[in-house]
């Protein structure tokens, strides 16, 4: 029993593993609101085999955006370590891989902007994220790098305003965000002159930070 | 027959205005999918009202937004007109008029963002606000104000970028885009760096222009 059971386990294990892949790659491509059927297409599998490992679409978009989470925050943390030796770079790091996951994962867009709850592990990975960029930001701006009035809420701000762009380019001109990267990133490090206060509902949200 | 018609004409005009003042005013906050019935409601009129002089909400949308877009192209040409005198100035005069009217109609920003045809009339406005600001940017760039790589497709990056920004802000942090303007004013200003290049398809379009 236990030698026949063995090659099946890693049977099912693989072809839980091409439904994930297959579904991170169509949510990437066209969003969320995607039937599972899409999906078992795009994996080279019955709907059925879907069923039997994930009850819902939603339930495979929460394993696919907690893998995501994981490791956009792992990079981010990364980032901050790094930021003692070189902050500058640390923090370009940081910013130009939000933006590209951005630029390259319709679904990741969509869902760090809307910052609704996926799951329990997945607003664990975001609570992760935000305290190492958190701490990431206030290194970089104690190094110097970046202006002393850049605000932690900025890089909300970009994320908004990446995801427009992304939105409106990612069919005709999907490497637009680069130089929109470059552009943020210069005016990041050298001011130019006054700001506006960032919003006050933002900066509440920050009081609220541990 | 002369005396009595004149007032009811001028009657018809005043609620052929307050009808078009009420739909611009729906549209701004709701965008443009919204029912004949919700404008009727904001004008204070009955919806045969409406009927009687605009076939549909459609009709209403162009008529609105003519009058949006030809009041862009004005202040766009204003500005161009001013920039040999104050080319930095009008440069920034423009660009924060587009971004604050972006804030503050979401119609507006849909439509400039989406590129599509409202009508002949729309497209003429769009046309000359398009011709002012190539020769504003021109301007501005020859007198030395803006970075020479600054590229006139940048103002169309700004809008996308914008358009993501407002409509992630404009219920909780209405304000936001104000300081997005101040950072890339000052990055359009002052080179910290190079850049990476213009999309093609945005240069392509850009060659078709007159």
């Amino acid at each position: 029993m236990t030698t026949t059971a063995k090659p099946l386990r890693a049977d099912a294990e693989r072809n839980r593993q091409a439904i994930i892949c297959a579904a991170g790659s169509v949510f990437a491509k066209e969003g969320t609101s995607v039937t599972l059927e899409r999906i078992a297409a795009e994996a080279g599998v019955g709907v059925g085999t879907i069923y039997r490992r994930f009850a819902s679409v939603t339930e495979l978009v929460a394993v696919v955006l907690e893998e995501k989470m994981r490791r956009y925050a792992d990079r981010t943390e990364e980032a901050a370590a790094r930021a003692a030796e070189e902050p500058w770079q640390a923090f370009c790091d940081a910013v130009l891989f939000m933006l590209e996951q951005q630029a390259t994962d319709l679904a990741f867009s969509d869902v760090i902007i809307a910052g609704g709850s996926v799951s329990d592990l997945f607003d664990a990975e975001v609570r992760r994220a935000l305290r190492a960029s958190i701490q990431l930001v206030n290194q970089a701006r104690k190094a110097g790098v970046i202006r002393p009035d850049f605000d932690h809420s900025d890089l909300l701000m970009i994320q908004h305003a990446n995801a427009g762009l992304v939105r409106g380019t990612h069919r005709t001109a999907p490497e637009a965000w680069r130089r929109f990267a470059d552009y943020m990133l210069q005016s990041f490090r050298n001011s130019g002159g006054p700001l506006s206060d960032p919003p006050d509902a933002w900066l509440r949200a920050q009081a609220k930070q541990p």
